[in-house]
């Protein structure tokens, strides 16, 4: 995050924000005062608008996932900081479907008192809100606390069924349901090798000794309860975090969906083999990969490390999971004729 | 780099291959003995084989960009490696069309020598074959070596433009035509924080001071001529490096393409900041963008930094930069009916 940033005289965000309209003019639509992103396009079935938002720091999320097959609009905060709820307001009237919108929050206080605070505005106005609550990350799972889990990168599993299925027509209250429940089936798990580059000093955001991974980091540098010593191989890493994602994952099925997250300066080399060791070790544990997706999703700034997913998905999800998306953060996923 | 791959152990080269074949087995097929990866479809009109390839560390960079609208075959060598000449035979021969191969080379000695004898073979079994080499990094430009400059991100600027034409039905020679004058009409500047991990001692490959740039490392970490103290603002920075390229860019036109590209842990927050800084220098300086790319596609394992290149280009390449491309490493980039 050093370069080429001057965090003590320069705010990122909003040259950022100009860049990514900039580049993906044909996809989103950059709007001020309060500061949001709009979706170009809507897919003609939608009912319902699906607006996210975060802090920011995490690109491509959520701005990357703008358009046709994902979300309508979304409200970036400064960095790994909620948005104001009135960039939610303003994103969420602007993306409200005939049947209102549909808020797909990641789990951490900031955002949800802010969407919060934007969904009662909303229904003074007459328009329907509903909510999904992102909490996949195993680390926090703790009886002793009650703010639960942290969201992290099963978001954007949520959000690539949710737009599959409001392309499809559905509702608001059955995408609220579908929503709760891939957010429900979905747990993660995110080992780090070096910290993020802190913005106020410089340097890592924490200390990790050389050969030890922060094992069950979070996504805004939140130390784990514990650092490992890395295992021989790569396999032997994977094989210890889907062994505990698989332990806390509900349901019985044997498809599931896998992300391979890299969590900001993890090679695509690095993460195309971590993917293939969680190959070897679902299909060793009898499991299946109806989907997936590997890259650079669901960063911390630059750090270093990245986070495996799981989601147990059934059968009815995928063609939501497999329908159309044209969005500026991910490939082409449709076969067209030429 | 240094998470969890193990240098000392584990070559990371043939996992990530089968990861990333597996991830994306509707655009790719890995084959093996020797290694090379083809795209699964091609479009009917093309009539000559694009093939590239290089050493391996500089993912997305070359197997990303399969496909429809890109390349038909690629040579991943080992990590910083020229493919060997057998690699690169075997992906000609699969890839061959009715008039033949074009060979995609970035400007290294191993890559010049290992496409060189696999063309020869080609050749000898009947197969056409001229090559096209990409020269674009100004910061090797010196009349003192014969070698020439570096090829770097302008590849990927080459291997869009080539694959519209082909897709448009082009013949070999004017396809090696065209993407000679793409390649001499571009050039690129890279800068770099901090250096790649090291394979072999885990620590930095090169020393950088604090508040340092390496200006005009190359995506190896061959250092630069000098390093120079970080600029005040990104602005700076980048109208520095613009007035440079544009010094080097030989033509008139006033209409460019432009790839901002990171060199590896530089966060996508940074890259569309430098996107929208070089949108603003550009136009300062009275030229346009026609096109741009922005994002992680030709780095230097985990270097922080970015390159910039620009290309002047004439209206008749634009219909061919703007063909459709369906690949692993790029969004969708046309507009279709729902």
């Amino acid at each position: 995050m050093s370069l080429p940033l001057h965090p003590h005289t320069e705010d990122p965000v909003p040259g950022a924000l100009r860049g990514f309209a900039r580049a993906h003019a044909r996809h989103v639509e950059l709007r001020e005062a309060p500061t949001h992103l709009l979706a170009r396009r809507r897919h003609p079935a939608r009912r319902v608008g699906l607006v996210s938002g975060g802090g920011s720091g995490h690109e491509p999320l959520h701005a990357g996932f703008l358009g046709i097959g994902m979300l309508d609009a979304v409200a970036p905060g400064k960095i790994f900081a909620s948005p104001h709820n009135a960039q939610v307001l303003e994103a969420s009237r602007g993306a409200a479907g005939p049947e209102g919108v549909l808020h797909i929050v990641k789990n951490y206080t900031g955002d949800r008192i802010n969407f919060g605070i934007a969904a009662e505005r909303l229904r003074a106005e007459g328009i329907a809100v509903r909510r999904v609550l992102v909490d996949d990350d195993i680390a926090t799972e703790s009886a002793d606390t009650a703010t639960g889990r942290r969201g992290t990168a099963a978001t954007v599993v949520v959000e690539k069924i949710l737009g599959g299925a409001a392309d499809a027509g559905m509702g608001l209250d059955e995408l609220a349901d579908l929503g709760s429940a891939v957010a429900s089936s979905s747990r993660s798990l995110a080992v780090a090798s070096r910290a993020q580059t802190s913005l106020h000093t410089g340097g890592p955001a924490f200390p990790l000794a050389a050969g030890e991974l922060e094992y069950g980091v979070g996504i805004h540098g939140e130390r784990a309860k514990q650092s490992i010593l890395r295992p021989g191989t790569t396999k032997e890493l994977i094989d210890r975090m889907v062994d505990q994602v698989l332990a806390a994952l509900p349901g019985e099925g044997d498809q599931l969906l896998t992300v391979v997250n890299g969590l900001g300066s993890t090679t695509l080399l690095e993460l195309y083999g971590i993917h293939e060791a969680l190959a070897e070790s679902l299909a060793e544990r009898s499991l299946t990969i109806a989907g997936e997706l590997v890259g650079t999703l669901v960063p911390a700034l630059d750090m270093a490390g990245f986070s495996i997913s799981l989601t147990r998905v059934p059968g009815e999800w995928l063609p939501w999971w497999n329908a159309r998306t044209d969005v500026p953060a991910l490939p082409n996923n449709h076969q067209e004729a030429n």
